[in-house]
């Protein structure tokens, strides 16, 4: 199966998705301009819609009613944007998936009340789809997710951190969501607990895999291919699995022990650090670890039903750890 | 009835949010020590817990089941402290109820996630209701007040601006949470749908009323009083109800329009604008107009069971237009 068949199989779904943005956009326009031109310009331009691609998946596997697994899928995917308008605000990112952020355009304070109405947008879809097991597992994926980030904050220009810690990091901050569009898609089409457990964990597995990739491309990737700018991570004193890697491979005289304590000339160190993982193994064996994730997330599917949206879930598995952006 | 009687007849109730707030300060603070400080920081030392009262008393006046009743007290007034963290961060306050702000000790990044944690907490209270209805309720009420924020983003050192306008925007930024809370209440009781529906109306006055007070206070009240520093409106850009009626009092020289349009010394144009306030009518104007919707706020509460709980709302209604802080 090519990746292009795991986006038509839930064409529909996606589509529904779509409809429910575009309504976004267009119903507070009428009362009120700004939030209108606010909501297009971060709805507008789709981006690879993983989170909803896999609550439709894991949805499709058994009964499921269309209207509740696209309120699902719209509801993951929100709250996603809400986070990345809160992370963008914090960073003072400037560009996302190429296109201007919130914060920059709007500031950092419309930027903050506005990623906040999101959540609220996120929450009332998540209450359509009817299941209050489905919104408590919204609220408790946001708290992962904050946990995550504030965990990241607390961490940022510390070099005392372990590889543990870097896992338990991606995994409140992505895989959590990941792991709620998995197993909201599942609950909501009546799967067996059994079953719901296995896509939790797919889900999870996944989007670790998935994290650890980004981390890699934030090294690794162009400008251009990213849609924002490369070496971030650094620059924010974000250390992730190739600069946890190059700490231990070098010990003494290090590009991101002179980042992290502001010595010399910081563009020139993160150059610096960036050409060393380039020219070395660290590369491949960060897609070596997401690989094993990506194999631990697909390990349990075959318990499953044998559907194309089964496949489908394995294909997205094989294809998080080749991406390029 | 005093208000210290207000308090007592739902004492139990109260003390069950203190304990789920406790539970809240301790149980993450074993794993991550640094959230534990914020929690702690943020919900110690209880505010005037309006929100819970009216949320209690509220649904104190049918069939109710205390636990549940105790979620919806510590949800409304969680989502209250949340949006306080962000509007903090966004206004950069330093003080508030006489401590520092969450901002002014964590700073700004770590302010906007932990808020986002603090609606997690939140909505998870929401869901323990176990009424899907309530969760929508909280999730309408979040836009309404993100709303009501970007409103007052959008319009600030905007002179050109209505009564109405005014209105709107303290209904979404204030009122609605407090309606969330009568109705809230309402509907865990079991009250008939004309019942939630004078509840939800009552929050919504009330709101209204509470807002209009806490906007002549920022012009009459001591910092002492207010717990944190006075005039705080006019230094954001934001037009209230006496500000709106100093400019149509004096259309010509005016310091407002001086504040808003940075002409002459900021701080002086302030005072002079407090004391203007002050030295006229408008201070009686505007408790007229708060205690015009708290009339509206009590009238229909005849039609509801006469119990101890109904006095209670009728005696808040008073006592909100009478308060000194």
């Amino acid at each position: 199966m090519q990746i292009k068949e795991v986006y038509g199989l839930v064409k529909d779904g996606l589509a529904g998705v779509d409809r429910q943005f575009k309504s976004l956009v267009e119903s507070p326009g009428s009362t009120f301009p700004e939030l209108g031109e606010m909501l297009g310009h971060i709805l507008s331009g789709r981006g690879k819609a993983v989170r909803p691609l896999l609550a439709l998946h894991a949805g499709s596997l058994y009964q499921y009613e269309q209207p509740k697994l696209t309120y699902m899928a719209t509801a993951s995917e929100l709250m996603h944007i809400a986070t990345l308008v809160h992370d963008d605000a914090i960073d003072k990112a400037s560009v996302r998936r190429g296109k201007l952020t919130i914060n920059k355009i709007w500031g950092t304070d419309k930027a903050i009340i506005f990623g906040d109405y999101l959540f609220a947008k996120a929450a009332q879809y998540a209450v359509s789809t009817g299941s209050l097991r489905v919104v408590r597992l919204f609220a408790q994926t946001l708290e992962a997710i904050s946990r995550g980030e504030l965990k990241q904050g607390f961490s940022a220009f510390n070099l005392e951190q372990s590889y543990d810690q870097y896992i338990e990091r991606i995994t409140g901050k992505t895989a959590s969501l990941f792991a709620l569009s998995t197993e909201g898609g599942a609950v909501l089409s009546g799967a067996p607990e059994e079953s719901i457990e296995i896509l939790s964990a797919f889900g999870l597995n996944l989007g670790i895999a998935f994290q650890i990739v980004d981390d890699v491309l934030d090294f690794i990737a162009t400008e251009q291919e990213m849609g924002k700018p490369v070496g971030s991570d650094l620059a924010q004193g974000t250390i992730t699995l190739p600069s946890l890697m190059l700490l231990e491979r070098y010990p003494e005289d290090n590009p991101v022990k002179r980042i992290f304590r502001s010595e010399g000339d910081r563009e020139k160190n993160i150059k610096e650090a960036i050409e060393l993982v380039r020219s070395s193994t660290i590369v491949d064996e960060c897609y070596r670890a997401a690989s094993d994730y990506s194999a631990r997330a697909s390990h349990d599917l075959h318990r499953l039903p044998h559907t194309p949206s089964r496949q489908a879930l394995l294909v997205m598995a094989e294809y998080v750890v080749k991406r390029k952006n």
